[in-house]
């Protein structure tokens, strides 16, 4: 396995120089006192030096160790813990907390960066603490002051994590139908009893608490998703002055066994009258544990980004060193018996693929936090509302494109490598298994896919896609240079995407089905054009910058390559889309 | 688990409706007497059955457990070992083993059904005896006849089994620079020193013997590829009696971890000195396995294949069981809490994809089975040129495209289970992990690319083409009944795959780059047409057919669906092949 390198020059490029993300800063009245460029660069540097020398050397190991389960009880692999508290101790599990309850209340923008590192260096590890973040922004946002005060601040702290605990049995995606029971009880508290599935970190051993957030139903509780409520169920109940006390009986009844992820504890909960307390209004319970998807979509989306930057790097690292076959005659070293992989055209192309995925990826998810930040802390109402509907429309784009380039490029990271991709060794097989699990956790990627066209673009009737556009449009209409063909391809590109739209906003009268039918290829027709509309700018900055040298030629040749190679993919989205339903919808359920 | 059903129904219909393949076989001398439809439909009922019930049900348990390693010998899963034994016994390892030596001699096209179910059934146990064939095949075509006498019986029987031995630590793809040397000896053998790896079936204990092919080098050999020679090494000597006598030096030093294929035991041995013969001529040792490759390579196609079927199949068992959600008002079930996950659009593209691979895969391997039969059987020589030049030609795609479709299929599989496809329960993750190797191994699907564009199609300077688009074009003359529009989608493809080759072969004087540079997308766009032109031989046969009901019916629509959704990937194919190498050399090695 090679070392793992974050990617902080590219991170503080894209920060600083595309995005200008301290400019929005200064205006933004809860951060304009706390971060600037100089201390957004040093955050970085810090969360470099703790990914790269104290997380990503453990990842293989705690990989093929796995997680343990006993009589109830998750044991995490070796060093865990430790990596655990010092995380913790440095403040990084309240990245992004709030700062009234003890978190660093950091930007997304700047957090997005250190999630990629954390992905890249242990998707599994980063769970544990991704989840508690999560966790975090749910009761800062809709709990009672009492239980902010009671649990925030110990999980701020990293002494205590949180769940997730939405999907059963019977049930993942319709969660209409879940049956976990909560019954109220003479003290205001709730009494919960049922079977969750799938809990990301629900038992483990790294800390001596675990606040689960539990979707549940009231006695009279509407039937459908309007009748879910949202609950805090600890492990342990919390005594008055603090310490733990009563174990509540939320207990694992087993863990699974996965394709990857194997170091992250992925439980059944059986809750049997457990003590809960409702979190936000009853039967809005749905509402309030979205507020949070937004940023844990983004999340999901950025494992797929991590683990695609660390596939990146050790491929181009062995393509590099390991020599096998000859290239062209001008590059050919006679004195080696075989030149270096990466003169090889098709290794070229897998390589460049990475690195237009992963760097046009990091892009994205500074864009996307860019307007979550803006729809958060912009001075102006308008400026808010503006970022917020950027944010609903981006985000299943965020979750979806961002973990389908990922196992695209971590399935290329490890074909560069050949059999050496397949077995443990460097890693590469271990990156295409634990980024798969993030096309199909926190909504499957044909769900975002739903979300983006049915949710978003056909529920606004097309407006919230507009901004977008408008964007890009405007984008297209400085003088664009070298850059002439390329404009003129993103213009056309921008000008499908138009057309497609209305097309299928067309025939939502008339067919029921068709959104459904056309909604993956839609979301990956939005994903390459913006994908295309970020080289540009990318590009445009870097050629500006001399002093960048090599780190600018390369943005602006990648960029090339881009629309060369990847943009062009929107030629075979756009019939597929026009197809419509009809042939999906032809056959018999017996004729399958 | 779901339970395999082979798909004996489709290979009849492909073998006998579609592709006639009794006509054929009625003209070949070696096959006339000994094939007819009726027992080539008696060994298919004989292989699901044995497929089916003795070793699909036994796949998980064995990746679960994996193979086990000590002191240089090699455990297998519980029940291989009985079940290699029945194997044998039905005469199944020499099931294209000239008979001889006691094989059962099969036609590729019927044996490739064969493999089909045994790698739907378990990609790993089937290693051990398709390995065993491959080997079977180069002694047949290349041994002495003393070597023959020695070995074929013992291998076709299933009581030794066979390996090939060409990778080295340094060398995998570029054999011309492989290390392992053969010294001769006064008795005629030759002494074999020097380290292999990856060698699948390298060390197990299902039978007595191995029988190593290995590649190595004579002492006064020439550099490169034209310097290597082929040898027979066997764990264990043979007396003259046929006893097994002394103890070879080729040991296992040790088995991989790897991604998938846990039951299949990946070894590096070491040759210490190890007894060998010279099989074929001194320096001919490449070609004389590249004899036998074609026949592998469709076979490792045919894994991809394999695992996308099984996959298919449990796929399709849940979205017809597993309620989530609402489909279209007509067709929801209100008594139910949530309709099957078949009526959603997303969820049928992805069976509908997973189906058109699968039964177009199928088709393919048949169609190529076919001009493999032809090439070593037909009556006369100029048939059988005809069809070898097809072999040649089709091989790659067969090996690359039906492994990366198998790949898109058990990653579609995988994805309609959700999170029940990421863990071990219901095995569609097995599928995609044992699928994965089959892009890498004998040869990485690059290679296959290079070896179609750069050695087929350059190497002939476009000849080895033309019959498969005369064939094509021909096929397109005949009356379009139904299917207008598809017959000119597929003209239209057919000239665009015409126009793309003659523009990248222009290039090749200029261009050393470009073969390799625009490979990989030229050979899917090989694949995306050819199984246009199956899927409109088999609805056409299949509408004819009024008598096969709704089988007939799903394939007109499955077709319908595959020239609506999948065939339009071909309009991204071509402008990525048109941008040529320019961008993929652009980047120094120092800018990536």
């Amino acid at each position: 396995m090679t070392d793992y390198r974050a990617a902080v020059q590219d991170m503080n490029f894209l920060l600083h120089d595309v995005f200008q993300v301290s400019q929005d800063w200064a205006t933004m009245p809860e951060l304009a006192e706390m971060m600037d460029a100089d201390t957004a660069r040093a955050i970085l540097d810090e969360a470099a030096k703790l990914t790269e020398t104290l997380i990503a050397p453990n990842a293989r190991q705690a990989d093929e160790q796995g997680i343990s389960f006993k009589d109830g009880e998750v044991t995490t692999p070796d060093g865990y813990k430790e990596q655990f508290a010092q995380l913790a101790q440095g403040g990084w599990v309240g990245v992004t907390a709030n700062p009234e309850f003890g978190g660093m209340g950091l930007p997304k923008t700047l957090s997005a960066q250190y999630e990629e590192m954390m992905c890249a260096a242990d998707i599994s590890f980063s769970l544990y603490s991704g989840l508690t973040a999560g966790a975090i922004m749910t009761l800062d946002l809709h709990a009672s002051q009492e239980l902010k005060e009671t649990y925030l601040p110990r999980m701020a702290a990293g002494e205590w994590t949180g769940t997730m605990c939405l999907t059963e049995p019977h049930c993942g995606t319709d969660l209409g139908i879940l049956r976990t029971k909560a019954e109220p009880q003479a003290d205001g508290s709730f009494a919960l009893t049922g079977t969750k599935i799938f809990i990301t970190g629900g038992e483990h051993d790294l800390v001596d608490n675990i606040v689960h957030l539990v979707l549940a139903k009231l006695p009279d509780a509407p039937a459908g998703t309007k009748g879910i409520s949202l609950f805090l169920v600890p492990k342990f109940l919390v005594n008055e002055d603090g310490s733990l006390g009563e174990r509540n009986p939320v207990v694992a009844g087993s863990v699974e066994h996965k394709m990857g992820i194997h170091a992250s504890a992925t439980c059944v909960l059986n809750f049997d009258g457990a003590k809960g307390w409702l979190v936000g209004e009853p039967n809005r319970g749905l509402a309030a544990m979205f507020t949070m998807m937004n940023y844990e979509r983004l999340g999901v989306g950025i494992q797929g980004l991590g683990a695609a930057a660390r596939s990146y790097g050790t491929a181009l690292e062995y393509a590099l060193d390991r020599r096998q076959g000859r290239g062209a005659k001008a590059t050919q070293e006679p004195q080696a018996e075989a030149d270096p992989l990466i003169v090889h055209g098709d290794i070229r192309r897998m390589l460049l693929t990475m690195k237009a995925f992963v760097e046009g990826g990091r892009a994205f998810s500074t864009y996307v936090g860019q307007q979550l930040d803006r729809a958060k802390y912009a001075a102006t109402e308008q400026d808010r509302a503006d970022a917020e509907a950027l944010v609903q429309l981006l985000t299943p784009v965020a979750k979806a494109f961002m973990t389908d380039t990922g196992l695209e490029a971590t399935i290329a990271g490890q074909q560069i490598l050949g059999g050496h991709g397949y077995v443990r060794e460097w890693g590469q097989e271990q990156w295409v298994r634990d980024c798969r699990i993030a096309q199909i956790y926190e909504g499957t990627n044909g769900i975002q896919a739903l979300d983006l066209l049915g949710r978003k673009v056909a529920g606004s009737r097309g407006e919230l896609l507009k901004p977008l556009l408008r964007e890009m449009t405007e984008f297209l209409q400085a003088d664009a240079g070298q850059w002439s063909a390329e404009y003129q391809q993103l213009a056309d590109a921008v000008k499908s995407l138009t057309e497609v739209t209305e097309a299928v906003l067309a025939q939502v009268p008339s067919d029921e089905n068709i959104i459904n039918s056309v909604a993956v290829e839609y979301l990956n027709l939005v994903g390459y054009v913006v994908y295309g509309y970020l080289w540009l700018r990318i590009a445009r900055v870097a050629e500006a910058q001399d002093a960048l040298g090599e780190f600018a030629s390369s943005k602006v040749k990648t960029a090339k390559f881009y629309f060369a190679k990847l943009l062009p993919r929107i030629h075979s989205l756009r019939p597929s889309i026009e197809a419509g339903s009809k042939e999906l919808f032809s056959h018999e359920l017996n004729e399958f």
